[in-house]
């Protein structure tokens, strides 16, 4: 992985896995322009897709910044992790062979995480593999699901239970699109970029605790910089581990605990984001019960998670069963093992099986609830 | 690839992938043997797919044959390639989901292509990937759809136009299961075997020539030997070209036009192998005006696949619009041009995309219907 200054404002890093290399591109602007688009289509067909969110307020511009002489098509979807299923996806195929499109056609991503991982799920499978270009569009597709090449959808069982690993061409992040990004999803971003400082770079995390206020006042500097970091690490780690054998597990800090409460409570009803930071402060939690994080650090932590504005209580309906069922089928589990990705210190995790029992079952009786 | 013999008539070959790499054991009695499902399972949890026409036929054998204290569940599909479709494929994930299979489980697929290929996708999106062994009981899947990696689904407009490149751990061919299979579908194998001739090995070719009455006859000999030679062939040309970019194209040798009547027909009235027959002739013939072939050539082709109990001729419905309709969906089209698999010789194939669209046309308007 390499970052370099291509222009005032631009940085570009490369996710090292061989023939499956690409780039991340991240900076204003690159929407509209087709320097960044055109070296990564596969042919002349192309498909766009996106949600009815962000159609009216950036299709134009990708449309604008696609070279001439392109096959485009459009596909707009509803918006939301509820659509996040086959069916879904199921019409992105339907379009690609209504259009006839063949193995050189390029999809294109236009939008959040559901969109991202929807695409590259469609892409892996359309004719065993055509090549998809990610241009996320939220904070949180921007440092976290554009960048290691994991696609898939949601099961009525399981979230993230059906999908490919599939690398896209290239990742262009347009930061100009945070401009009329919610808060609250802005927070829900958050969480993955602190994750980052926790797993891996204590110094990271000082400078969030820092500029966690800059950061949701939305000052393009500081977002850049937390883009840029976060998928610096994020692509060093999938580069060490691109199908989840080892290292990569750590990435899903505050997963297990937060894609628990993302199924029972149905999803889209807690922001992933939002199910993260409660869950990274279970791990927390947890990671202070067996002796490895002082009181001061899960303190920090909290504070960190408070001021990003995500939750610091799990749902009240879950009671300790509920957490344990849904935390069962996780797919780091090796057979009936639970494993989970605690803190061994602030910005340095480890994946643990031997959690005892007595002390998980203890953490999710007693951690708040809202 | 490496050929061996272990026991008796026990035949085993490797298709050398890299980290992919898998065996192939070829033979009598298979089923009901641990030795050979053994080692290939990932873990505890196994979970057996095969259809209503095989479980009754050999699922008890298989389940013998599998070692103890493991969770095994099993599902039973219907027949048929009509039943190829993203809808049965999900029926694979809800019964993996409803056992709480986590990422160590291993699909054994049971039955003919078609299992094969819904059952390999199955486990190529399961999760974002788990094991998987090919248990083929079909002299088609045995020669063909077994070895590669290509698995999928059919769509209303296209055949494999939805799946994954995605290697098994094992395939384990028990010769035995080839005394229950109907003639028709023995004929459909057929052509799969005279295929690997044509493209590959002439040598193959003439001892077929001499060997099909032998073959029809289910002589156990024959048949082993010819599952070995075909086997041997296509893993040859997998390991040249896993994913298709190059020389594997060549193993679709009368595809093009057989998925076009497999399409126009709705799929399963003709047998795949039925269309390949009728295809390869088609091709012969498309050689012949290209100047490539002779006329005792074609001759030659057209009574090995008379013999094998293959159709000489395409549905009386399909005119030439039909076809070229159909075959400018094929995957291995580059944008507008058509991309066909033509014979130079008798056993040595050719990638062709400069015929000259006068001489398909006549070729199609010509071609005998039946």
């Amino acid at each position: 992985m390499s970052t370099s200054e291509c222009q005032d404002a631009m940085r570009s890093l490369q996710v090292s896995l061989g023939e499956r290399s690409y780039p991340i591109h991240i900076g204003p602007g690159l929407l509209g322009d087709s320097r960044w688009i055109a070296p990564h289509l596969a042919g002349r067909q192309v498909l766009v897709v996106t949600n009815e969110t962000v159609a009216p307020l950036y299709l134009a511009r990708l449309r604008e910044g696609l070279p001439e002489g392109l096959e485009v098509r459009e596909l707009v979807l509803p918006d939301g992790e509820a659509t996040k299923t086959l069916e879904h996806v199921s019409r992105i195929w339907d379009a690609l062979l209504e259009a006839g499109f063949n193995r050189r056609c390029t999809l294109i991503a236009l939008g959040g995480g559901v969109i991202g991982d929807m695409v590259g799920f469609a892409a892996a499978c359309y004719q065993r593999g055509v090549a998809f270009i990610q241009v996320p569009t939220t904070l949180l597709s921007q440092v976290d699901s554009s960048v290691g090449g994991k696609t898939g959808v949601n099961h009525p069982r399981g979230k993230n239970m059906i999908g490919a690993f599939w690398q896209p061409r290239a990742v262009l992040i347009d930061t100009d699109t945070l401009a009329t990004l919610p808060p609250r999803e802005l927070s829900a971003g958050l969480a993955e970029v602190i994750k980052y400082g926790l797993i891996r770079d204590a110094g990271f995390l000082a400078w969030l605790e820092a500029e966690i206020p800059t950061l949701r006042e939305l000052d393009a500097a500081a977002l850049t910089q937390a883009i840029e970091r976060s998928c610096a690490i994020k692509a060093e780690i999938v580069a060490e581990d691109e199908t989840e054998q080892g290292v990569r597990a750590l990435l899903n800090l505050g997963h297990t605990f937060g894609h628990a409460i993302e199924a029972h409570q149905g999803y889209g009803n807690w922001l992933h984001g939002e199910a993260v930071g409660a869950g990274m402060l279970m791990a927390a939690e947890l990671s202070h019960r067996l002796g490895w994080l002082s009181d001061a650090d899960v303190a920090r932590a909290r504070r960190l998670i408070e001021e990003a504005g995500l939750p610091l209580t799990a749902p009240g309906e879950m009671d300790v069963k509920a957490f344990l069922d849904l935390m069962r089928l996780d797919k780091k589990n090796i057979d009936s093992r639970l494993r989970l990705i605690l803190l061994r210190r602030l910005g340095d995790a480890r994946v643990h099986d031997e959690t005892p029992p007595a002390l998980l079952e203890e953490l999710l009786d007693t951690f708040p609830r809202c």
